[in-house]
């Protein structure tokens, strides 16, 4: 019998601190440049897509391509950094090189208050991915992606200590074009899901959703809480030509899921209805890069901070609105602030 | 005798392509944030300055910047980029490294239609040059410059190809910090003049005419044709503290000078008398990086094609107004469109 006048005291267990999303994805460094049209037809480039090309490829794009400016970028990279920049608890994984455009990518990252658990390779067979961004005169971006060593990604990259604790994990589809990601999404959503967390996915592109239709609607049917698309890749993901079936479609799945539309706004679709949301003005659109990205960090960081699915999709709209409104995929302006503007933030 | 029926003919030697414009510089890529002054204070970066950093304190400063773009820079590339986008023929010669940020640079400046006379430095000690570029919200750029490679920069580095075909060769002033490389300019200049160029200098920093009076006011002496240099650096060179007395030893030198103040203007002194340009009017000044580089390259453009030192220093005004517009030293409009806007050239 133990002596009751010693009291025994245990630490107190530190509270875990929770992450709004963290989001898992390809570390890029975009290389923008203006461009005309014909460069797009010459490099046969669809425009407004994203294609991967080989080293040799993206080699022979960058000598054609004019003067250009590089600034980190990279699908749920640019979400994360949304997120963070409203203020949000935001983390990222991803795998890059230990070279200079490594460097840049999580100096970046890090600078903007993303908590980043970096796969790091030290191999000299792959360098840090870099994204060839050709922006048109009439603001659209056509990429061409070499993902060097984030083509490596794979389950042992990923520890799980960041998705232990946030209460989204965002993923992109494009990684779903590289079968040991596709492997590490999976460990992702399952550790997610383990620690109560909710899995968001963005289709990213619909070339890429056209690759991985059968992929994108078994996971939409278990494993999804939450589903970003635009227009054309709704469309490509129920194989149909206009966007009613597709909204009909989403609805069915049960799933929150929100339909990007450009400037005509976008559509939520929710178990208990629909609610269309109109785009936040701007005065010039200069690059839309980002614009998916940074709807997505609005969204993401309205859901996870007490707003409901329409004033979170407002927030969605007014990031996108700021980083369409200059070159590259990240915000330049104090997105917080423009949210207190715009009342939907304190 | 020869047999006057058959004809003897010689191949005609094909004509010298003459050049404008030549810079030497050091090649760098410039690294972009904006800041607050705090950030200067705790750094010890005296604002709108350019400090030489060692690898060590690069690496500290980088740590502690905001997420940054990387853009292709350095003093006479810069100049060298806005003569061929006014529709110029232009050269640059600088040392780079074999890494990513020198292939940044070469394809940047390449793209941009300059001939690149690259000397290329294979070894692994020092990486391409980059430059750290503070942007506070008064558009005030505070640099500091890591060298790389750029600090062996000598005089086998030079092939003078360039130099024997250039109208003028432009050198930055911020070579001379470095004892070999002042040697090669040396060099440069005897080469440009023994084929009939002009040489023209960049004054680049009050701190950097400090640190070389003696060296500049040598060449001014018997070596220059053309001086730029703004406010801050009129008044060092002369260790005088305002710009009247300054004006009058240039004067006084008997050679083509130009002084830029900034919003103020320009005012051109020749030994036929002196001449005040207006700025060029602007919306909005953003980030001042380049507009010395640029308005050397208005001034330099003008001179070699047909244009008077007013109609020069108009254009120059005109090419610094763009420059400081955005973020980044290079110019993002159609130069010679402005140009030919505002009835400049046709």
């Amino acid at each position: 019998m133990s002596d009751s006048s010693v009291p025994i005291t245990l630490l107190p267990k530190p509270p875990v601190e929770l992450l709004d999303v963290v989001g898992i994805g390809s570390p890029l460094v975009d290389v923008v440049a203006r461009t005309d049209e014909a460069l797009l037809e010459r490099l046969e480039l669809p425009k407004g897509s994203m294609t991967l090309v080989d080293l040799h490829q993206a080699e022979a794009i960058y000598a054609s391509m004019p003067a250009s400016i590089e600034i980190s970028g990279g699908s749920a990279a640019n979400t994360a950094v949304g997120v963070a920049a409203l203020g949000g608890r935001a983390g990222f994984i991803g795998k890059v090189a230990s070279d200079a455009m490594g460097d840049v990518f999580t100096h970046d990252i890090t600078a903007a208050g993303v908590d980043f658990e970096a796969a790091v390779a030290n191999g000299r067979s792959h360098g840090t991915g870099r994204c060839l961004v050709l922006v048109t005169t009439d603001a659209q971006r056509t990429m061409a992606t070499h993902l060097g060593v984030a083509n490596t990604f794979a389950p042992g990259d990923v520890d799980g200590e960041l998705l232990a604790r946030t209460k989204i994990t965002y993923l992109e589809g494009y990684l779903f074009d590289l079968d040991p990601a596709k492997e590490a999404m999976r460990e992702a959503i399952a550790t997610t899901h383990g620690a109560d967390g909710a899995v968001a996915l963005s289709l990213s592109d619909s070339f890429c959703v056209e690759r991985h239709r059968k992929d994108f609607l078994a996971l939409l049917t278990d494993q999804l809480d939450l589903l970003f698309a635009n227009e054309d890749e709704a469309k490509a993901l129920f194989n149909v030509t206009s966007l009613a079936p597709a909204l009909d479609a989403l609805e069915e799945t049960g799933v929150l899921a929100v339909v990007t539309r450009g400037p005509a706004g976008c559509t939520v679709v929710t178990p208990a209805g629909r609610l269309d949301v109109a785009a936040a003005p701007t005065e010039a659109v200069v690059d839309t890069n980002g614009a998916g990205d940074l709807f997505a960090a609005g969204f993401l960081f309205g859901m996870t901070n007490g707003l409901d699915p329409e004033q979170s999709a407002q927030l969605g709209s007014l990031c996108a609105a700021e980083v369409i409104s200059h070159l590259g995929a990240r915000p330049q302006a104090d997105l917080r602030e423009l949210a207190r503007d715009a009342g939907l933030l304190d």
